[in-house]
């Protein structure tokens, strides 16, 4: 390729888009590690494999058809359908970078979507039903909704629905997915006792976990200020801050909140609350001021603190709070652009137009994940059975699933490893948390 | 420097060359947790501290001696000798990015090759000798390899063979080095009993070693589309399309095809069947169609799965399947090119040249790795000794060789961590494996 | 913005500038897999937690305030006060990337400063006062040190001190900051014994520990050539060499020193001293050549291996070496600046002026560091309390300060998870060395 400006715009978009996806993809070892450090030992290889195969299955799901049905001609605002395994003409996207770039840019997205709901159902759904989700989730469940959202003929694109980066796209729909696949699954066993006793079940490494976070935090400079798709595009700067302030104060709040409430701060509730950040302005980051960025995190971390135990009160079993932070989160920082936006936001003079829109579009997407999740999980379950036994889910399904553990030669506790009653060492904050 | 379209250019190209390499660094740390986690926990350290010495002695050696052997100025197609330490006029190479850039890129490659052979030597290898090794194979080993496939006056270059990022080159060449290695080293103690059977002697962190493998695809990202050494390249985007679909394909089959022989998936074939994946598609990247990088993926999923028994029937002993990934899918992935090439290829009319060349290639290469290695290994056996006593094998190479266990309060399993026959908790799957 | 070669170059610089940031980003994950690594399972998420928090609340604090103190309108050339909240203009600051972008970077950089001392007082200190700590720390402490030196008014900017991405102004800070905390929030009970025993307390993760360090290096591809605020400024490739490079020496250094004095490699050294290679090399990065860099890295590979039980032996416990490893290699790492500079070092003829202006530099940053946290750190002992009780120590204060452990299913070993005195397992290596 000749030398010119029009050249080098092509290369450093192009550069951008590809380090981007590359942080994007990133996310999938940090999803990796928080899940299993969120889980029980028995189970960390299990929920760890789910993750990467949702790197390898879903991948494969969106190249052949999942990109065609998201960015595919449209149909009726409903769907794509042309593109499948990238094959013909793709002028009609209007790319300013290769299609590659774009197709692996949005792939790193459709498996962090399918990822989100693999959290959810940790402990005691079998592996192969996991992959058949997987596989529909990248080529029909996340791609319906992008198609609504992102293509250019999408319906709701078309009524002027702002989510930048996805928090209503990928996070809100892995999160109300999740609802669902925990409810058609029902709880890990021996979580809810009798008389509405919640069991806490402790995450087995969370030096793990935490790692993990960093790890997604990381992705989420590529996540946001990625999805410009233009390292031309200055506003990248503000969008990095944004997503950085939010998951600050997302983080800070929760940290602070339950060090006020049970005396001591609350590791799994800080890491969730920061994460809980970084959903929330993932839709807004491109759209808003730092000061609002602040304000959207915040508001996501005490959502965190609240919602986590609420599922448990409805006995939505959820090991890693997928729903909380994925799911509420991705709900109000959809919501929260109605507010904040500068162009169009509720407090900047824009009135209730934008508000009611991203109301309507985070609720549908929303509910379109919650039901075809359902279906596909009810579907399954009559089909092939979607739930160890519980002698599986005792023993644990990195043995029962993988026919190994994933700590050959450390010692695991018996309690809390074979029982399906939760460890003798009660955990102070944990009971706290229960008691209220 | 004036700002210009051409120092615009050289700064993107730069710029993505150093990112590329950074993240080619990162894979030593993807390596270092995949190999500590596949290896028992008495010996954990030992192997994270090789692979960390090859990034502290082997880019030594590659700055002070490796490079000039392999970029340096051609001694008859076979071995370059100028340029040590970086110093003199490098006009030469025809570099469009600053010479440090480029050597940086390449030193990264450089460590890869060597701490492909650390695998293969797990849980017996004394230190010292390793490091002799890491600086014979940063220095010599790998860049007279590199300068007959890379270097513009190489014997194997000027044939015409195709090795993108270096298939054969660094993975081959390494995978074939380790089957020299563990050969002259011998099996582990207890790993190979009487008649044929072969015990199992299960990663003590399968956590660990897929947080590896997800940090070594991440680091892939830069290791292939990298090596165009241009961001105005657009080629790159393809390129990366490319590696992951075939490390999703070889990931895809090592675990449907375990789980539909064994019952049970597989955890480290799913793993290392991506990374074979990865292994077999780089020296195609750039040359080939996406659905070929499918195939060629698939092909070295599957090829892992056969792989890693026969070598243990050969009583080649291989803890972390080094030769399997590295030297069989590294072998099969340049031959593929003369099949797959878009120009060349046997499927694109191009007739058996480009495939011939390839084999010669790849075999030459391969060749000259084992050995090399197999020269070296024998010598120091000879004059310093390689191989730790059994008594200090028995209790593992963390406290003999550095005085300090990997974990020193967490409780590991005495049958496991301090005798050389395999642990009591029998591994369905691994049995099964065996068994055949 | 219309399509120019202006406009490229801002994209570029803003790209690079923000790809460099999130690397930097990433080291926070390193730093708290490495601490976390080298303290006892029963504070391992302690430590975590409070690196965690360096990265919201220290976010936050940079944002609102530290930024301001930093690079706001300078006041006597000590201390900067505007642009509170990122707000107003900043004009002045004749910034070729949006502000944004150039925030981020920095303050990246100034949570890696507070996360420094996190490591010295592991292990013992509360977790509230540390919060107080990182707030004050990342809008005073850091941000005046950084007035200092980088900030257009600065004094120590105007003498000429070469500090090009901080070896004082973030690590001689950080690390004499540290020492300072030890100092007055005393030694862990049980780690100095009678007549002047010292009492190993090994880490519990050293795998942990070395991907901690993997991670560190890596982001330090964006620390180091991201300081040029600029991708087309070429000097960004051997920058890049030159922290690879004395990283290389210092850990080759370390790892065979320790092998010759005491027969075996040790790997908290060896890692430490690659540490401080990267250390020391960051203030001459820009300046030096790389053999100069190799001559850094391998001085300060030794520092540590001395500075290490020295530290010891003047009874400033340090669970994790930050004061050798920061504090005195970033000292050395300034005032060798002054001897290897190709303009202005002694050894290049530029005479005494520069050595002294640096030694002046890095004595002042570093005095400052010590005096501001220790007064803190005084004040909050008399004001809240800054040490956790003996029985909440010996219990760990991941139970304590959170109510919750680590790992909740695997097994601690007692005699070191819950008792003051060190394990019963005598490590070799680490006897001899405190038998010296």
């Amino acid at each position: 390729m000749e030398l010119s400006i029009h050249s080098l715009a092509t290369g450093l978009d192009t550069v951008w888009v590809l380090l981007c996806a590359a942080l994007v993809f990133l996310m999938e070892g940090g999803f990796a590690a928080l899940e299993a450090g969120f889980v029980r030992s028995k189970n960390a290889l299990n929920i760890i494999m789910k993750v990467f195969m949702d790197c390898t299955v879903g991948i494969l799901g969106y190249f052949a058809v999942g990109f065609a049905v998201m960015y595919g001609i449209d149909k009726a605002g409903l769907i794509g359908w042309s593109g499948f395994f990238l094959a013909g003409d793709m002028e009609y996207l209007g790319l300013k970078i290769p299609v590659y770039a774009y197709w692996l840019f949005q792939a790193a997205f459709a498996i962090a979507m399918a990822t989100i709901v693999s959290g959810a159902v940790a402990e005691r759904m079998k592996f192969m039903p996991y992959l058949v989700f997987s596989l529909v989730a990248t080529t029909l469940i996340y791609p319906v909704a992008g198609h609504w959202v992102w293509a250019g003929g999408g319906w709701l694109n078309k009524l002027g629905m702002m989510d930048f980066a996805g928090s209503a796209v990928v996070h809100a729909l892995g999160g109300w997915a999740s609802l669902a696949a925990a409810m058609v699954l029902g709880p890990r066993t021996g979580k809810f006792g009798k008389d509405g006793v919640v069991h806490v079940m402790p995450g087995h490494n969370l030096p793990l976990a935490a790692l993990g976070a960093f790890l997604l935090w990381f992705g989420w400079f590529g996540f946001n200020p990625g999805s410009t798709l233009s390292g031309l595009d200055l506003n990248i700067a503000r969008i990095a801050v944004n997503t950085n302030l939010s998951a600050a104060a997302g983080g800070t709040i929760a940290a602070i909140y339950t060090a006020m409430k049970w005396g001591k701060a609350d590791p799994s509730m800080a890491i969730n609350g920061a994460l809980g950040g970084l959903v929330a302005i993932t839709a807004g980051c491109a759209f808003v001021e730092p000061v609002s960025a602040i304000v959207i995190g915040a508001f996501a971390g005490m959502l965190v603190v609240f919602a986590v135990p609420f599922f448990d009160s409805i006995r939505a079993d959820d090991p890693v709070g997928a729903i909380a932070v994925h799911g509420v989160c991705g709900t109000f920082g959809t919501i929260a652009v109605g507010i904040f936006a500068e162009k169009g936001g509720l407090l900047y003079g824009g009135g209730l137009g934008l508000l009611g829109i991203q109301t309507l579009g985070v609720v549908t997407v929303s509910l379109w994940g919650f039901v075809a999740t359902y279906g596909l999980f009810a579907f399954l379950k009559a089909a092939i059975g979607i739930r160890v036994t519980v002698e599986e889910e005792l023993e644990g399904l990195d043995m029962s699933e993988h026919g190994i553990t994933a700590y050959s030669d450390l010692e695991c506790n018996p309690l809390t490893a074979l029982s399906p009653v939760p460890s003798v060492r009660v955990l102070p904050v944990a009971e706290q948390r229960l008691a209220e």
